[in-house]
């Protein structure tokens, strides 16, 4: 059975632009590992009507409200108050509560503030979710088919009170059962509805429901199953699908781009240069956010001079002169030149036109070019990539990773 | 007149977990800055029923509904839909919507795929909202007291059609009242609470509304005023402001620390060359994104192995064996090597430990050495940065470019 779930976070902070709401977000992800799926969240600031309105509204819609947020010392921390007063209940001291309260503070050796006491005034015949990293102690209420869970809005607090306390009533109240699983597969080289449009003329095992996002530049696809044998119709959903979208499936799940590619390099023990002009160190800076990158990235050169080119590349002044530095011939020569000057495995290159300045009818902005060497080949290509300055960047790094992903994996 | 609004996003990509709503946050930003807050925001997946029950409840309490997302050419892009039904209005194929997407796919030289004319589908009497930036056009609809406006999820479709098109019609219903101005002063190197108790020693003038906001690792100062002399009252603000906060503040409003320094080497005609070690490129790439980075970037160095430091940087193996890689002897000479391999008027370089690993007692993880080498003169200097990986090399980079920003400013 589907929990019909919902989510209320509450803070000025939310919706006045300073912060976003980060813990839906969390909350969604820890549930959805669950098979649970959030199929609503909203956000409210900290106005005793607009508590009651959403958690009057929200109690009557839905089978289970996670709220977070509200319950700290302060004035504006209303949602306690407003919860009894939304369900007709009386605000009592709770001798649980407070005792927590005290607890949390000796075990620091801190003096407890008397507004700290505020924090125990909680609604008639609450249930205590206790919050062991912080002061404010969590409630559970039920109102009638509707169980609410008030957590605090510090994200470490709610997210161990979500695991230890609210799941296991999550799935006590499922019945049980084996919730809904997903598997996510991570597409780069085709446009959303292209990816649509093979799932059409394909379709999915029985009982695995589809999805799709785009998150620029990939796409998303979405599987998703329940039951007892939920994993092996995955398993087979995912092998449909990486047949239909071969060779554009890069990653799994939580696997990136970047994380795949440095994996495979490491594994297989190979060593790479890179030679970067319009990306600007973008392809540098992807595969160093992997921590362990220096096992294999020997080198990157940002080589925006023809200078540098000529320097550390070896790219020869005809060339320049005659193709120019965006063209096959320059690609080609720095993709080999790195790889030279570095004595690494494999060297890669991309030189472009980014724009917004610099286009020529022969080569508009967006004309990228792609070089890869190793030991076996030499590979060079290029692309019109279209949009702004930013996303011409972005697409070029990507495909630039992108061709070594296929390298490695033998896939193309 | 300060007006009653909602936010409605909707895509389950920010119900499951996979991304945050970072769309509120960005509308709330705006709005604000125009002295206009926001009530309430939600979130719900792609479903009828759901998208139904938030439009027909929000625009019955709501004066102004902004809705985002959903207005995209694939099956679940359900908002046009489910808003004509909500309202009571068929969907008609709108033709001035079709000619925007069009004329969207002609000028990119791209083929319109059948499908894209399902954006053009909307409600009857809709008003078209046009979409420079993308193909799917918004949509204004009056509801009773309620304006609705409809905009695509993308943020920087969204940011741009709020800003052109929404902003002057809530101004229109709001009674053309002069709206609170905002100005941003940017800063880097003290925190929040540091940014706070300056403030709390001297008073702004009276009429200027002070909020703080963090964007990691930049810490916002908002002033904003309204009436006729809100210009005047926050050229006092910034002035007194700046004068409080020197040197932090990097930039004002749109400005960024990498755009600004791009344009004050622009300016001062100064050429400059990178030697990057633990920031991987990040500092070519926060610069190379600037347009016109050409002018005065020569290249830049990614120097993860130590034969690369000799080879391109001439750092001497001396330094490598006693001092280490992570050093400010070795700092300094990488600055001094990319100045004199690159033939620039400036070196900058970095080196340090992101971690997770790499650290030891004596250099933990968040060691970072800066050299600076200028015509004038050398500086060096280490620092201990924490937070994660991610943290370490972001700080360490935007430091590198406030280095360049202090010296190019004489701010130090």
């Amino acid at each position: 059975m589907s929990l019909n779930i919902a989510v209320l976070t509450t803070g000025d902070e939310l919706i006045n632009g300073e912060m976003s709401d980060t813990n839906t977000a969390r909350i969604a992800l820890l549930l959805g590992a669950r098979g649970y799926a959030i199929r609503e969240s909203r956000a409210i600031g900290d106005d005793e009507a607009d508590i009651e309105a959403a958690l009057s509204d929200m109690s009557a819609r839905r089978e289970v409200v996670i709220s977070t947020g509200g319950l700290g010392p302060t004035d504006d921390d209303l949602t306690a108050r407003v919860a009894a007063r939304t369900f007709g209940r009386r605000l009592v001291l709770n001798d649980e509560a407070l005792a927590q309260i005290r607890r949390f503070f000796a075990e620091k050796n801190k003096e407890m503030h008397p507004r700290n006491e505020k924090q125990a005034l909680l609604p008639q015949k609450a249930v205590i979710l206790p919050n062991r990293l912080g002061t404010a102690p969590g409630f559970h209420l039920r109102h009638g088919q509707c169980d609410l869970y008030f957590l605090p809005g510090v994200p470490r607090e709610m997210v161990v009170m979500l695991e230890e306390q609210v799941l296991p009533r999550l799935h006590e109240r499922s019945g049980g059962c084996s919730p809904l699983q997903e598997r996510i597969l991570k597409v780069f080289g085709l446009s959303e509805p292209k990816v649509e449009e093979r799932f059409k003329q394909m379709p999915l095992p029985q009982g695995v429901q589809l999805g799709f996002g785009v998150e620029f530049p990939f796409v998303h696809v979405k599987l998703r199953a329940g039951g007892d044998n939920a994993d092996a119709l995955l398993d087979r959903a995912e092998l449909h699908a990486r047949r239909q979208l071969q060779p554009f499936v890069f990653a799994i799940g939580q696997e990136s781009l970047a994380g795949n590619v440095a994996r495979m390099l490491t594994d297989a023990g190979l060593t790479l240069a890179l030679a970067e002009s319009c990306t600007g160190g973008m392809v540098a800076q992807m595969l160093t956010d992997i921590p362990g990158a220096s096992q294999f990235l020997n080198r990157g050169a940002v080589t925006y001079a023809n200078a540098a080119k000529r320097d550390w590349l070896q790219v020869p002044q005809e060339i320049l002169d005659t193709e120019g530095a965006v063209s096959k011939a320059c690609a080609q020569a720095m993709a080999q030149g790195i790889r030279r000057a570095a004595g690494t495995d494999l060297g890669l290159a991309v030189t472009g036109i980014a724009g917004p300045d610099g286009g020529t009818p022969d080569k508009p902005v967006g004309t990228v070019f792609l070089a890869l060497s190793t030991p076996g080949e030499e590979r060079v290509q290029g692309y019109r990539f279209s949009g702004d300055r930013e996303q011409i960047r972005r697409i070029s790094a990507c495909m630039a990773l992108e061709w070594l992903r296929r390298y490695l994996s033998n896939d193309d």
